[in-house]
């Protein structure tokens, strides 16, 4: 031991062969769920899998898996995988990584005919960004029932069309959710390989990231309402500027995040004004709020909430908040994170234990079967952008570690 | 004295007539420059004026005159007037109480059969809000040859449609700018009447604004340039957030200028973020700021500058500056406030000598001719929106001062 090695080389064929399947609107990636960009993606991959000799399906609520069986096992699978959707403009390696390194493993275990005990799965979810729909994390949920047929199809995209009838128009059956629904014992284990999307990994100079919990995400918008009015014609201090309040807010979001935990983060990235015109006081402005913990969620974002009323008031304006997108943070299994660190120094590699400031589909299904993931460094921190970048070695790294994990576990 | 009295409900009549020449794409007038409703609102003030007995023509660059003359008479005229063109979604008084204030007058005139000694011109500017070209005060720059035919040619509209071409359009000849040109001693004096736009009269029930001088502007962009990277997993110590950053730096701006001129105003009034996802924290933000004084305005403008910088180096952001329109301020003619000031009296009017905020073509015009300007109340202070409103009881008040200056400058 190591007696197996994946082909780094095969595997970033495959991350270069996705990289095609983008609308090719702006710089980056842009592949969005159920789209012609994300069929023709689906079709490269089951093109490699069955060339693995995996046996492929995809079942709703969009998931493609590819199966590598021992003859006669009815064990429940070790799985692995990652999502194929992106963000507009993003990077070629989120997701991707843990997909083709899923696929890479079937494949180098296949070719080297390793028996394992276990069946394993390369599993790859639809709408983890939430690009299309609007909400993070849909594929995962759904298959695992916490939305159900008729949320998704209250789900539409920007021409009014329902996820559901997105799923339907690809072949894939409403009536088939219930059938294929991933409940608890449907898999014995779930790795997930990822970029980390962050910096720590790259300032620690460390190549594995063993991942202890997922943050979890109170989001919400808040609307501040002043009165617009002349620039020119209204003297400061009879002014009610929506757009002053909000930015005194983004600062007070900034700084009392700052004073809450290690891993606390907030941030502001949508904001739109309105009337919006040079020689017009701001009467209404919108701002994206992402709040996120590993821990004492709720406690936290209690303590930032009350500056948004305590500006808005002092300011002489109205804040209006409205909730959206909100996962809970989730611990990982220890069990596979003592794995996944003996493996990797197994292979003379630097590990660390980190939680993920990012949302994946592994918490989704964390509550239902035993989870894992494993990070490799993201150069500069870079992320959801065409500058997202991992070199080669840290993607074999990563890939080789999830092979080991994976034998270990289907053994 | 006061004899003569204008007829406040056909003047009523005129700017509900005028109201209804817009797009009625969203709330309140929306009236650009040589557009279908800018013509429908100039055919219908031709009417009027020449049902008065005015002597009707329009010259480049789009200029509007309604000339009542004493037989024989050479003098230079008395003129008043004001623009018909509207911000998107604007009031119905701004611009178009000078103009049917001043077309009102003539009518009072014209049908008491007062003999004035000077002749009275009415004038209606084009492109005043520079809502369709994007410059304030195009009409009476290009009138004044403080614009050339080939800067007219440059100014685009959204559909790439150049000032010259839409005015060539309407029938005026780009060669005939030349001939028309507002020359010192074309005009004897120049009277605007116009809403306040702010609270001022109002807060201080103050019935007739004298007006003193209009506010100079600087105008420029900022473009703030952070890191655009993923929002969950980079921890806020090593964020560099552009949007941050353009809220500090708009926090600051506001905070300057409140320590300068009890006239001086700073106003960020649009701001677009990049990428703008709720997910990604922005790596670029663009604000338009308007910094506006009635005097030492370069003085002071340089002492908000700044902050831009120094905000953004501590944050490591990087921000550039590029200047936008840029207009001085003017002191009105003190003749012409004591004349308004002494007729508005002599009609029990209460009075009070005030700067304007708001940038008036009558500034363009004012080195070239004695000006003056009346303000009106505005109800809250609103304007350059739909809630913009001033009683008729203030307008007739604003008209009959008009009148009485009027007729005693042409006398």
């Amino acid at each position: 031991m190591p007696s197996l090695a994946i082909n780094i080389d095969r595997l970033l064929k495959d991350i270069d062969a996705l990289a095609e399947f983008t609308t090719g609107e702006g710089a980056g990636v842009t592949r969005v769920t159920f789209s012609k960009e994300d069929r023709a993606a689906r079709a490269y991959l089951r093109q490699q899998m069955e060339s693995a000799g995996l046996a492929v399906s995809e079942i709703p609520p969009g998931i493609m898996l590819g199966r590598l069986a021992p003859a006669g096992s009815s064990d429940p699978p070790v799985m692995s995988g990652s999502h194929i959707d992106s963000v507009v403009s993003g990077g070629r390696f989120d997701g991707i990584v843990g997909v083709v390194g899923a696929l890479e493993v079937a494949r180098t275990i296949s070719e080297n005919r390793v028996l394992l005990r276990s069946p394993y799965e390369v599993v790859i979810y639809p709408e983890e960004e939430g690009t299309r729909f609007g909400a993070v994390l849909t594929g995962s949920k759904a298959w695992s029932a916490q939305l159900s047929a008729q949320q998704l199809s209250s789900m539409r995209d920007s021409d009014g069309v329902s996820y559901l009838d997105a799923m339907t128009a690809y072949g894939l059956k409403a009536d088939d959710l219930e059938r294929h629904m991933f409940r608890r014992g449907r898999a014995k284990t779930l790795l997930e390989l990822h970029i980390e999307q962050s910096v720590v990994l790259e300032q620690e100079r460390i190549q594995i990231g063993v991942v202890t919990a997922i943050i979890g995400i109170r989001g919400f918008d808040v609307t501040v309402s002043g009165v617009a009015n002349h620039a020119g014609a209204t003297p400061m201090p009879l002014r009610r500027d929506a757009l002053a309040g909000a930015a005194e807010i983004m600062l007070e979001l900034e700084r009392i995040t700052r004073t809450l935990g290690a891993h606390t983060v907030c941030t502001v990235g949508q904001i739109a004004c309105s009337p919006g015109a040079r020689n017009v006081i701001p009467g209404e402005v919108r701002l994206s709020v992402d709040f996120r913990d590993i821990e004492k969620l709720d406690e936290r974002w209690k303590r930032v909430l009350p500056c948004i009323d305590e500006v808005a008031g002092r300011r002489g304006l109205v804040a209006s908040i409205s909730p959206k997108a909100s996962t809970e943070p989730v611990a990982l299994s220890a069990t596979v994170q003592d794995l996944v660190e003996q493996v990797a120094r197994h292979r003379g590699l630097s590990t660390m234990r980190m939680p993920s400031g990012a949302v994946h589909d592994a918490q989704v299904l964390a509550p239902l079967v035993e989870t894992g993931m494993i990070f490799v460094p993201s150069r500069g921190g870079r992320s959801h952008c065409p500058e997202e970048y991992t070199e080669p070695a840290q993607i074999e790294q990563g890939t080789n570690v999830l092979l080991d994990a994976v034998m270990a576990l289907a053994a």
